[in-house]
């Protein structure tokens, strides 16, 4: 796995990734900014015109529901649809999804339309996604490790995505795999985006790479790791923020040895 | 008051106030990090639709005018509306209006529908309002502290809300207290958005506090303050940003007690 | 040369020159931040009433079509014919265009009708533009210096406009003078925005000082060297653009001649 992981560093920075990003408006910058950091391309697109022009030359596409609005949605979904039909893959960053709310409801219509390749989002997140698939694992009911693993596994059988739960621990699963990965630390919790740099991080990784449950894995323990390292150079959350993009920049191979913790079930 | 705004302080950061932003893209990422800092929890959202569901669990709504559209603000009226029946007190921040100007339409379209608890401008934006509202106090003759103690006195009187105009020095009123508040330094003017910060941080106080000019003071005092400690730490306006959000985050009780310069009409 | 820049960076911070922004989401903040550092007043509008009422008290106005949507671009034809009219300079920033593409017909749609004071942009795009004025000098071709200088005399000449392409070495002309610029440094290209915030700094130098291979030439010199300067207080890109922002904030006459390195063809 180590070794893997190193390797797959080196091949994302030679590959540079296209990575398209239909995103909100918060986070956008410092998504681009990671996604130069591990070695890809960062285009942002709303307009489904433009989105359609970028996918074709894109990698990997990442939806992310931040800030959406029906048109966005709209477009996400055509864009969404070439993609599949280009074999580009996918990343689903369901932001703030809530049982019975709007966001939930856009997700939906984006899941009943495109194959979506990865499923990326907090805890409360994926619950609230695995309840909507028919399943009774609510917000309120994953607390322990089980029910995380049984929620990314269910949710991944029942759409055919890897799915990436993370949290103080990350659960990533194919529906069959289960891998659990032990990086990082809680400020990275404590600047708003981490979650959506986490999903371009994954598109630089798969757009490369491939989808798989390694390549996924790969890319959010090596974000978690360059935040472990960051906090040694914070004073607080606003040097952490750079000093995570720097770590990010600068992972060696070395870095990775020393730090990983990863456990596969 | 120096007790009281230390407890505020720990409140606050107990209460984690979810603070939903209708807000320009240009400092929302700033704004959603600054709310973290001081131990609130932002959402930002645009599509009516997906604020009227965010609405219903935020406990302050901030309506910022930074990059206004025609569409934005009519969401901005409805949540607003909304806000006011289940009693979610509401910042607005009227960014850049001037006489006769669109955003001084949109302005007085937000006033006509909706009541605001507190409204949060720069000297310029406050006695445009002032003058918004049948006085003749316009931007040219506000000078003194007595034109801007009069502004405020005015603009609170007329539009119900505690009105907090800042600069060197800020000026913080109900219509009847005012408050003088003499923190801060200049390179906070250097940099792009701390306006629009201190209106996140003023949000969080009032959702988890209640609104008074003690809390919306409070709320000024605190920024202004971590701003004083950041420049120490900052090469220049680049540096001091992340610094200023450090500072905020770390700021304690003591820091409160040994640079606050409060003074009570 | 020298002394002329030296002059012209006291000029800009004396006259504050307010540039009227209608760009992309992703850069926004930064672009802001930028202005403030070298002297100006940045203001941010999307809604073509908003800018129409802006431009009005502009000094200059920037079209960046980062994240481009049909709205948009119809809005800053609007506002720019306004410009033309009011004698206000304009920076067209052609992000990402490329051949064919959607982002294309939106250029060819603002240069239709609007007169474009300068237009800066990388070498791809600039080649770009070049063979839509029906030359033969596309992207592939642009190699050498003298195929570069080629092409910003050449699209200088068919615009009307001055032209700088920004990279490893930076071309500026007005489609007579041609002045080479050698400074700044790789990390550059390492985080987002460099180039939007090089717009943004020709438009405060443009609207201070009017519009002339030697301001245009002016602005990029002083940004390539707050770059280099910025790479000593650096480890890595997100430091560095922190640091970028100081140096450029801080950058002295004495910075700008130890540094710059200016060839006149």
């Amino acid at each position: 796995m180590i070794t893997e992981i190193s390797d797959m560093i080196t091949v994302v920075k030679n590959k540079k990734p296209l990575v398209l990003h239909m995103t909100n408006y918060v986070t956008a910058c410092d998504c681009a900014n990671v996604t130069l950091c591990v070695g890809g391309l960062p285009i942002m697109a709303s307009e489904v015109e433009d989105a359609m022009d970028m996918v074709k030359i894109a990698s990997a596409l990442i939806l992310n529901i931040g800030t959406p609005d029906s048109e966005l949605v709209d477009s996400m979904i055509k864009v969404g649809k070439l993609a599949n039909d280009l074999n580009i893959p996918i990343v689903l960053d369901p932001v703030g999804i809530r049982k019975g709310s709007y966001r939930m409801k856009l997700v939906d219509d984006i899941l009943s339309d495109v194959k979506i390749s990865v499923i990326k989002g907090n805890g409360g997140e994926i619950s609230v996604m695995t309840d909507m698939n028919g399943e009774v694992v609510g917000v309120d009911t994953v607390r322990g490790p089980s029910d995380n693993i049984f929620a990314v596994k269910k949710l991944a059988k029942t759409t055919g995505a890897v799915v990436a739960m993370t949290g103080e621990t990350d659960y990533v699963s194919d529906g069959t795999r289960v891998y659990i990965l032990s990086n990082g630390n809680p400020v990275m919790g404590r600047i708003v985006g981490t979650g959506c740099m986490t999903s371009s991080v994954v598109g630089c990784y798969i757009g490369a790479l491939g989808v798989s449950v390694d390549t996924v894995s790969a890319a959010l323990s090596i974000f978690s790791i360059a935040g472990e390292m960051a906090i040694n150079n914070s004073s607080g959350p606003g040097m952490f923020k750079s000093a995570l993009m720097d770590s990010l920049n600068n992972l060696t191979i070395f870095d990775v040895e020393t730090h990983i913790r990863v456990r596969r079930l």
